[in-house]
């Protein structure tokens, strides 16, 4: 294959939902896209942006059952480099914070495809503000954890040092939290978190519909499971969380 | 005072210094700024694009001495929005991760003033991920915790748990901590965490003259102090730190 012929991956974190969080970069690279993979989390309106002729491929829902695997995936983004074309890798929050943009780049790097990132808004930061939560306040919060609840306390498969966070003092930030929200709140509590500490969860940050409920760590579980809040949503935990600076 | 004569203030994160990474949001709110307030590490380049007799405001500077006091930037914000203006607090990352925007919110707030907030790209989370350093990543990392080196494990002012922070396996990410590196490399060893784990130095993110420095915990201040780096830098310490995803 000729070099002229090589094409590219652009990894574009989407920010976490509302158009105008995508960065000027993203737009530029989705006006110069031939090809663009998306996720549903992206903000689709930004789609309106491509160039005419430019091949959408949702990677939610191709090319076999209801989920593209990320092996698929990859091999797309590599396909269509090698054939010549740019390809946008468009995701939701930024790629790089449980986006798997990493290991995209890794598949590209392998096949020899020249990649270029560019960070997006991360919902796991966005999400609180926009709820007037900052996860770090002067004399109340000089950390923040971001963590993924996918897989709670009590499975063998998670990595995160849930005896840590419990007693840290730091904000927490749990992404892909709700399923496991109530094991995860326990188990905190369990691990030393005082059931009283400040917790707040936000649904679709940045999209129609979002929503906050706040309580604490003890009480969140009910309040969310009564709102009927389902994902996307982020849970933090911490001081930060009883500021309530919306609330002004 | 009237309705009418009430302005507001709009927080605004400029990402990590590349103008390329202001978001489409924080770009129209300095189109429409009466007045913007700014610091140095914000994308300065952006300041191009304000109306013509916009008044800019460089917070880093005035009015008495080398730093305005954050007193005297709350004050400000109130006053020019009582005046009627729009005004912009445009910063460097994002505003509410080790920003003080949830400070200024707060005066705002205090002062009837109000306030809206457009999230940024923050600089904890694009730094690494442009140096090729992915905070998440399957199987090495399901978690992140993003702390402040101002002051280091040994001073009685931290509220971070060091000991928590060693030990708990997941990637660490420490802000304005150039000064203090060898004391928060020695610290986080002391306390546990393992003298080899990879670990890097991210200087001028997304700015001209960016300097990536790899090497493990036990050897980066070395590194560091030989490559004469010098803040703004932020450094990341776990496994991810050896992903070396830009080396391909």
């Amino acid at each position: 294959m000729s070099e002229a012929a090589t094409g590219r991956v652009i990894l574009v974190g989407g920010g976490p939902g509302d158009p105008d969080l995508l960065t000027i970069g993203g737009l530029k690279a989705l006006r110069r896209a031939d090809v663009v993979l998306y996720d549903h989390l992206a903000p689709l309106a930004c789609l309106d942006e491509v160039r005419p002729g430019t091949v959408l491929i949702d990677v939610g829902k191709i090319p076999r059952g209801p989920q593209t695997t990320q092996e698929d995936i990859n091999a797309l983004l590599v396909e269509h480099a090698r054939a010549g074309a740019t390809v946008v890798r468009f995701k939701g929050g930024d790629a790089f914070v449980f986006g798997r943009g990493s290991e995209e780049w890794q598949a590209c790097a392998t096949a020899g495809v020249p990649v270029e990132v560019i960070p997006g808004v991360s919902s796991a930061i966005a999400g609180p503000e926009l709820a007037g939560i900052p996860l770090t306040h002067r004399g109340l919060s000089q950390s923040f954890t971001v963590v993924s609840g996918h897989v709670g306390p009590d499975h063998p498969g998670s990595l995160v040092d849930w005896t840590a966070l419990a007693t840290s003092g730091g904000t927490i930030v749990i992404l892909m939290g709700v399923a496991n929200l109530a094991e995860i709140c326990a188990g905190l509590i369990a691990r030393g978190l005082p059931e009283d500490t400040p917790a707040a969860i936000v649904a679709r940050a940045a999209m129609p519909g979002s929503q906050v409920i706040t309580g604490t760590a003890g009480t969140l579980p009910a309040l969310a499971a009564e709102a009927g809040v389902e994902p996307p949503a982020l849970t933090v935990i911490g001081a930060v969380a009883g500021l309530g600076l919306l609330g002004h």
